[in-house]
């Protein structure tokens, strides 16, 4: 048997999410179908993490075994040539037996997008979050510096995400904003709860329209409470960046 | 009456281009039936130029004549009220009656994305043109400049352009890729033939493909004959960045 691990970039946009529920049409069931129809095997896929409905990937990693003798160029051309066009498979190469894509994940990074301008944008509709009140990108950058570091994340954390331990190392957080509106912001972490970026970003952008203070963000967090933070960012806006191992 | 001039964003992934052509869905026809509808006259939309059958737009140009009262900043809301969410108005001012979006336009920016990597892009797919076989981006920069300047386009002038003139003077071409393999091209022109930019930009990649020599490039433009050039790049790269008065 081999171990095939992938690196996949995918537009979200149409479809529900990483996560194979049924009949939906999801990332993981249409790449499951398109490997099993190159192998001839009943396939399964393994992600690094979920990706919610209309998140996007620029390097999402995967693993799958195959018993399939396929050289790894075939497999890669194979596959892609049954992808649909908003998904495909940059990297494909065969790895360790041991590799698997979610328990050896050590770190994630995630990129969310925000349009900040009087307009919405046409070219951006579907990959940036448009916010028409300006926002001020040296408090945005400033209550950031505070989510740096090791914390109970429970404030970011969705409220069913049934997960014991909330504890979380945010290891980096970059924001950037370029001459015309386009904001930037890169979280990097040893894991994410459910919706973590999402919520994170909302309050931040909260924070940016002196809604709330820098310091009482750090309120938010040592209440452990979802409701005491801002509301969940919506997931045209979210790319899923790099996964390390 | 009152002259506005209008600075407009689109997706032209689903439109016959800017120009009206009878029922078909073009950017000219959506704008001038929602402003139609706002100023409740017949409205025609004047643009600096037609953008082709699937070409972007960043900033076009454009200005209509109004009997309407409406202010300015209603008159942006509303007609962004109506139009599609892949076209937008990014800012609408009144200006001087003499002002024509064609006829005033002194200079164009083209920008053509090109995407150079093995694969093709699920998330710049609608964005940029994906060449699998690795570009010369040293030869495409030399062989750029020998475009820089006055000459007769004919080689890169679509055979049924039917215009006297095919004389135009480029005052810029900026060539820059990233390490992910992403290549714009820019292109600064006191006016473009019809494909121009499309057909520069595919006798480009062939230099940068190294089929045809930097110096043969000259000859082709010294041949003055469309059959002499490369193919037309497609529409999707292609953004209408700019246009100076």
């Amino acid at each position: 048997m081999r171990n095939i691990k992938m690196i996949l970039e995918y537009d979200g946009t149409r479809y529900h999410g990483w996560q194979r529920q049924g009949d939906m049409v999801t990332i993981q069931k249409i790449l499951e179908e398109s490997i099993s129809t190159i192998t001839q095997e009943d396939i399964r896929v393994i992600g690094s993490g979920r990706t919610d409905a209309g998140v996007h990937a620029i390097n999402q990693v995967a693993n799958f075994i195959t018993s399939s003798k396929i050289e790894v160029r075939n497999l890669l051309n194979g596959i892609n040539s049954l992808l649909p066009l908003d998904v495909v498979v940059k990297e494909l190469i065969e790895t360790d037996k041991a590799f698997h894509a979610r328990y050896n994940a050590k770190c994630k990074v995630y990129l969310y997008q925000i349009y900040n301008r009087p307009v919405r944008s046409a070219l951006y509709r579907h990959n940036a979050w448009f916010i028409r009140e300006p926002l001020d990108i040296g408090r945005l950058k400033e209550a950031a510096l505070l989510l740096k570091g090791t914390f109970d994340f429970s404030s970011f954390c969705a409220a069913n995400c049934g997960i014991k331990s909330h504890i979380r190392t945010v290891k980096n957080i970059d924001i950037e904003m370029n001459h015309r509106g386009m904001m930037k912001i890169c979280i990097e972490a040893d894991g994410f709860l459910k919706y973590m970026v999402r919520n994170i970003v909302g309050t931040l952008v909260d924070v940016g329209k002196r809604k709330i203070s820098v310091t009482e963000l750090t309120g938010i967090m040592e209440a452990k409470d979802r409701r005491r933070a801002g509301i969940t960012a919506p997931a045209h806006g979210l790319f899923l960046k790099e996964v390390r191992y």
